[in-house]
């Protein structure tokens, strides 16, 4: 693999070892692989979408046994009531809650795992309260890499749990403020050679673009107009994108999708950004939101978004806490109970839509990127119909929902 | 569909109308749906598993846009860890909680909405406490066909939510008992010609029969020689061995899978039956088991798995909590995180293993039937390795799991 591919900052070009164990450049760029002979990249048979897309990733194999079953998740096109809501002929959903912890974080752990092995790494390390530590937990068992998840001290036993389960070691940092702990831990690590993977490293990103390839082949070579991904470190939608971008760079496809960055109105350091014209993130701290996976309040991979939307023309849009509330609702009405940071997308492709910023028949992908088991506190904020009902009143309680129909 | 099946009792072979609202025969036995032509049945090409086994099924075809995407979960060969636990060489993991609700569930519920869509039906009904209760609301919700979810009054809010964010009609049952309140709501639903779908309807059935057709494509045709189901209402299991007893009878496989019936000891009205020579479920009552998504304590599809245990040469046995938690704990550390309930399959192999009932070198599947996510309250029984570390002794705890590997 190593002799294979580099590393390059995503702004300023500037070149970097495969085995960095910084995630970022120097100057805090994002960091990217570049893949040699991409131009000649070909599709190949395989059973593994990592087996037909070879030529375009830094893997000349994946080992079958560090996999849990990522991947092949489902594209649905949304029912009458979501397309009426967002005023669009073709939305699909992509529901990466399919995954085997339930999160898109999955395909990301595949490839730093990967990496693990072919580094030869005994242990691997991460940051994180929620999806990123379960899913690297999950994937460091599977393969027998030890895991360290480090998480603030506030971080509820549930979420621990999930990842505590696994057999990773938890360690609960005791810091008055959570990127001063993540500050020193980065700092340590590098000292210590300890790599500590992100949700936006370079060899995450890699794994991510198997969800490009994926809906390749779902959409039968054909490219979406748009894809909505809620954002927060970075990694999901640059990964989706570099997908698509090297897919064009081969010729096997001549248009690129436009990226829709997505954020909580509460914590929008990009998106902020970017419809304020500023070139930097804009770092939200102290804020509340909801959607609990979307929660990077000073992201490092933030520039480079910004600087592809406008190289790229891709679309940013905010969603306030109870747009967020009652997307939630109306995706679970049409089948899909996903955590708050997921349900973003829907009301923002809906703003955009009514601000003329996507035309009516334009397929627009948005991306389901975790369970809505993962955050059950959250549903405190959601109606339900239930009714209490004495053993012989059911009857009457019965007719009532028959006859109202 | 309708002149093309008609429903048979599994004991008796007596005939019902395919249109029978209740999921039973008078007699109280098992109806399954007979599918005429089976002989002659050919799989298919298409894109869909109902699409290329649609010979197989009642259905001449199913409305895409009911479907959530069920199905197409992976299959994974157990690791070294596992392989040893059991003492197998070749154990594979069928992970159902990549389903869209995150458990088996959602098979069966894709083919009682296909019915109830031709049956013309605008309301469909279950008793559930959990997972049958969340699938069939989000089916419901899917497909624009009304759900009322019947719960005993003491089911955790959690759970309701995950039904009734989907807009389901949640009632909470006031009685003193649950099974007294099960026989009531059937018998006022009987009157009302309201369709109560349970867990081993004749339909549901029909719909984990994709279970058994995406194993004979994913073992590439060969037949596995033995399935561990956990096993509750009686449905899944059936439903697996139905898919293969009708691929036999066409001839394009020549044997059949032995099941293995898992039961928590606490809970075991089946297993107990079958290991004292009863032709008749022994039913439970007041008991407590950690698995709690299988905790029918008098299955009335109960006396139709005794009977093919006996017929075809099943296994069967029974677990006790303190198993069920171990293996809970053992799945985890080998990357699957799952509700007790489908852990209870791994200590059942690893018992009947060591009785010499299995042989070494047997293909042995086990089903993952739940996310772990589905109960988290549960995790109180796990042990997770968590230290509460300080800012400045960071260094000291890395070195400390560096060093000791």
């Amino acid at each position: 693999m190593t002799n294979k591919i580099k590393l390059v900052s995503t702004i300023s070009d500037k070149i970097y070892p495969f085995e960095r164990i910084e995630e970022f450049a120097n100057n805090g760029e994002s960091l990217e692989v570049k893949i040699k002979g991409i131009k000649n990249a070909k599709i190949r048979d395989g059973k593994y979408l990592w087996q037909r897309f070879v030529d375009f990733l830094p893997f000349s194999t994946i080992d079958e046994s560090i996999s849990l079953g990522e991947g092949n998740t489902a594209l649905i096109k949304a029912d009458k009531k979501l397309l009426d809501f967002v005023d669009l002929n073709n939305l699909y959903l992509k529901n990466e809650t399919q995954n085997p912890t339930w999160s898109f974080k999955d395909r990301g752990s595949l490839a730093c795992i990967a990496m693990a092995k072919e580094m030869n790494e005994f242990v691997t390390a991460t940051i994180s309260t929620g999806n990123m530590g379960a899913s690297i937990a999950a994937y460091g068992a599977k393969s027998g890499i030890k895991v360290i998840v480090f998480v603030p001290d506030y971080t509820p036993k549930e979420k621990i749990m999930a990842m505590g389960i696994h057999g990773a070691n938890v360690m609960k940092i005791i810091a008055p403020d959570y990127s001063e702990m993540k500050k020193k831990v980065l700092s340590i690590a590098k000292k210590m050679n300890l790599r500590i993977v992100s949700g936006n490293g370079p060899i995450r990103v890699e794994g991510y673009k198997m969800v490009s390839f994926e809906l390749f082949e779902q959409f039968e070579r054909k490219v979406p107009d748009y894809i909505a991904v809620p954002t927060s470190a970075c990694g999901h939608i640059r990964g989706i994108f570099k997908g698509y971008r090297e897919l064009k760079e081969t010729g096997i496809i001549t248009n690129l999708p436009k990226m829709i960055v997505v954020q909580a109105h509460n914590n929008s350091p990009i998106v902020s950004a970017i419809k304020k014209g500023k070139k930097h993130v804009i770092p939200f701290s102290n804020f509340h939101t909801i959607a609990g996976a979307i929660t990077t309040g000073n992201p490092m991979g933030g520039d480079e978004i910004i600087d592809k939307v406008r190289k790229y023309g891709w679309l940013a849009e905010d969603v306030t806490e109870e747009e967020i509330i009652e997307s939630q609702k109306r995706l679970a009405e049409s089948g899909y109970f996903v955590e708050p940071a997921s349900a973003t997308s829907l009301f923002a492709i809906k703003k955009l839509r009514l601000a003329g910023k996507i035309e009516k028949d334009a397929s627009v992908v948005m991306m389901l990127t975790g369970s809505g088991l993962k955050d059950s506190e959250v549903l405190k904020y959601q109606k339900a119909n239930v009714q209490e009902i004495k053993l012989e009143k059911i009857e009457t309680a019965i007719s009532k929902i028959l006859n109202l129909s």
